[in-house]
C-alpha cells in the first residue's frame, strides 16, 4: 500500500467533522438551542421498536454460541434468503441467497465491490455531486475516479458528459439515488437511458462496465416518488445496500451486496466479491444484526418526519429567495450558494449560528448541503436566522 | 486491485472449511455423536451472562440513536478508555484512549495495520506455523510474506533463521502467541530476545521494523503460564486484539489496535491506521458491542473447559505414542504426523470419523491441528477412535 496516502487520509480533517466539532463547541458556549446544526447526516429517528425487541429476544432466547458465532463469509443463509424474498416481493425480481453477500455496511459493500471488479489503472465514473469517500474507495481499489457533473436544476444525468467520460478503461459507474448530498432521485427515464448507454458502451469498448448502485437511501423517498430498481434496466449491476438509514443503525455496520443474476458472468463477480471481502479482512458481517434481519427486513424507522422537514425547509428557503434542488429523497437539501464561493456562504451562516457544509468535497463547487435529519422544531427555530442570512443577499 | 487475485481467493476452497462441510455431511449420514470433528476453531463456551445482560440493558435503557449511531472512526471514547484502563491495571502500562483504535475484529486489525505500515514490495516476517490468512492480509497490503519456522519441539523462535530473514526491506514481523495452530506461547526469554533482535535490526538497516502482535488468544492460557506483554520488550509495537475468543464473540467482529506510545513515531503510525481504516471501508467498529465493552472489558467466558480438554487430549494422545507441541494456550493441539504427509494422516483419521486439519496451509508441513474447543465428552468418546488410529502407526 501507499503508507503516505494512509497517513494523509488519517490526518486530513474532514470539513463535515470540523463543522460538527465547531458546532459542539458553540453549543457549549451559547446553549444547544441557539445553534442550528445541519452538518451531519445521522438519522434522527430511532430504530424501530420491533428491531430492539427482536435483538433482545435473540439475546435471551437463542443459544449465545449460535447468535455470536461466525456466520459463513457470504452471510447467514436465513438473512440472505430474507433479503432475496423481500426484494423479489417488492420488485418482482428472482434473486436467491446465492446472489447476496452480507457486509459491514455500505462503505464495506463499496470497497469490496470495487476491489473485486476494478483493475489497477481502470476508471470509475462518479456522478457529481457525490459522497466524498467514493474517491477514497475507488483509489483504494487502484482505480481512477472520473467525475461527471449532473444537470442543474434537476440533478439528472447529463448524458453528453457521460458519453465523453466512458472509454475502454471504464470498469464501473457508481450511482447513488436518492443522492447524498443533493437529495435528487434519478428518474426512470434517466435510469433507462443509463442502462442503454452502458450497454452500448460495453459493446463499443468490448468489455464489462459494472453499474454499482449505492442505495442506503433507497427507502427514504417522499411524495410517492418511485425509485427505479436498477437490475430491471441493466444486467451488469451490483447493488450496495446498508440498513444505516432505513433502520437508523449507522454505527452497527450492516448491509449487503447484491450481484444481479442477469449478468452472464455473475458467478465470477460474486467469487471476486467473496475474495475481496476476505482480502480486506471483513470475515463476516456482525452476526447478531444478521440474525435480526429476517424479522426486520421489510421495516423502516418512522421516516415521516424527514418528509415533513423537507417540505418545511424547502418551502421556507425557496420562499426567502434561495435556489435549491427539489429533494425527492434522502435527508439533504442542496442549496445553491448565493455567492460564488460556497465556503464564504457557509462562513457567513455561522454568524447566525447556522451550520451547513460547503459542497466542494462533494465534487461540485457553489452549493451547500443542509442535513434535515434533525428535529422539526430545530428547523422552525432556525428560520428567523435563515431569514437574516437571506437578507445579506437578496 | 488484482481482480484475478480476488476471484481466485473467492473460489479457493479452504481445507478447514472443506473438512467442516465433510463433517456435517458425515454427521447427517451416521449421527452427530459418531463424528469426532476437531476441524474448527470456534469457541465452545458461551459468552458471559453479564455481557448478554449488558447488551439487553443498553438496548432497553439507552437511547437507540446513541446506541446505534456512528461512533467516531477510532472508536467510542468510553470503550477506548476502558481498554486502556484495563491494560494499564493488568500490565502496569500507561496507555490512553488516544493509543487505541477500535476495529471490526482481529482480521480488520491486521489488514488496517499492515496497510498503514507496509509499503509495496516490503517484507513481513511470519513465524511458521501461522494462521493462513496472514499471507492474504500481507499481500493485500502489497507486502511479501517471509516465513521463519519455529523450533521443534517447543515452537519458540529460531533466532538464527530470524536473523537470515531480516533485511533492509523488512517492514514488520507478526507474532501470534498463544499460537494458532500450535498452541505454543512465546516465553519471556523469546520475547525479550526478539525485542533486542528487532532493535538491532532497526539500527543496522536504518528503518522502522514494526512488531505486530496478534493476540486474540491472549487470555486463553493454562497452568498459570504468563504471556509476556510485548510493549514492555519492544517500542515499535502494534497490538491487534479481538474479543472473538475471550468473550466468545467471533461473529460480532469487535477488537482493537493498540499503537504503543513508546514508539517515537506513534502519532504517524496512528494516523496511518486511521487512514487505512477509512480507505478499506471500515467506518467504525459495531457500535452496540463497543458500548458493552466498558462493563465487560475484564471478563472472559468460562475458559476452564479448554484447559481440561487440553490436559485430557494431550495426555491421551502422547500416551498412545503421538508427539505433540505442549500447548500452553489457545485451544489447539499441534500433533506431529506419524507419516511424512500430514494430508495422508488426516485422510486416514477419517476412517475412524476423526476430523483434524493438515498443517500445510499453516506454512509448515508434517503436522495436524486438532481444535479442542469442543465438549469434553466429545474428546472422551473420541479416544477409542484415536487409539485405533495410533495402532496403524505404533
Amino acid at each position: 500500500m501507499n503508507t503516505e496516502r494512509m497517513r494523509s487520509l488519517g490526518e486530513k480533517r474532514s470539513v463535515i467533522r470540523e463543522l460538527f466539532e465547531y458546532g459542539n463547541k458553540r453549543k457549549a458556549e451559547i446553549g444547544k438551542e441557539n445553534v442550528f446544526d445541519f452538518s451531519i447526516g445521522n438519522p434522527s429517528v430511532p430504530a424501530p421498536k420491533e428491531l430492539t425487541e427482536e435483538l433482545c429476544r435473540i439475546l435471551t432466547e437463542e443459544s449465545p454460541l449460535a447468535t455470536h458465532g461466525y456466520t459463513s463469509a457470504p452471510g447467514d443463509f436465513a438473512a440472505r434468503k430474507a433479503v432475496a424474498d423481500d426484494l423479489n416481493a417488492r420488485f418482482n425480481t428472482s434473486f436467491g441467497p446465492e446472489h447476496l453477500y452480507m457486509t459491514c455496511g455500505a462503505a464495506a459493500s463499496l470497497t469490496i465491490s470495487l476491489s473485486a471488479l476494478v483493475k489497477d489503472g481502470e476508471e470509475v465514473v462518479l456522478f457529481a455531486p457525490f459522497f466524498p469517500e467514493y474517491t477514497v474507495f475507488v483509489e483504494t481499489a487502484g482505480g481512477k475516479p472520473v467525475a461527471v457533473p449532473c444537470k442543474w436544476p434537476d440533478f439528472q444525468i447529463d448524458f453528453d458528459k457521460l458519453a465523453e467520460a466512458l472509454n475502454e478503461k471504464t470498469a464501473a459507474v457508481i450511482i447513488n439515488s436518492p443522492n447524498n448530498p443533493s437529495g435528487a432521485v434519478f428518474s426512470e427515464e434517466s435510469i433507462k437511458k443509463l442502462g442503454e448507454t452502458l450497454s452500448a458502451a460495453e459493446e463499443k469498448f468490448g468489455r464489462k462496465i459494472y453499474l454499482i448502485s449505492d442505495e442506503p437511501y433507497r427507502e427514504l423517498v417522499y411524495g410517492g416518488i418511485k425509485v427505479p430498481f436498477v437490475t430491471d434496466y441493466y444486467n451488469d449491476t451490483i447493488i450496495c445496500y446498508s440498513w444505516s438509514k432505513s433502520l437508523s443503525l449507522p454505527g452497527e455496520r450492516i448491509g449487503y451486496i447484491l450481484v444481479s443474476p442477469e449478468n452472464s458472468d455473475w458467478k465470477t463477480a460474486y467469487a471476486g466479491i467473496c475474495g475481496a471481502g476476505r482480502a480486506l479482512g471483513f470475515v463476516c458481517a456482525p452476526a447478531l444484526f444478521q440474525h435480526a434481519i429476517p424479522k426486520c427486513v421489510s421495516m423502516t424507522s418512522d421516516i415521516s418526519v424527514y418528509e415533513k422537514n423537507r417540505d418545511l425547509l424547502y418551502g421556507a428557503l425557496t420562499g426567502m429567495g434561495f435556489e435549491a434542488v427539489h429533494p425527492d429523497g434522502a435527508f439533504y437539501l442542496f442549496v445553491k450558494s448565493p455567492e460564488p464561493d460556497a465556503n464564504a456562504f457557509s462562513e457567513k451562516a455561522k454568524k447566525y449560528e447556522i451550520l451547513f457544509v460547503p459542497s466542494d468535497d462533494f465534487g461540485m463547487e457553489g452549493f451547500v448541503r443542509i442535513s434535515y435529519c434533525v428535529s422539526t422544531e430545530q428547523i422552525e427555530r432556525s428560520l428567523p436566522a435563515f431569514k437574516k442570512l437571506a437578507e445579506e443577499y437578496f
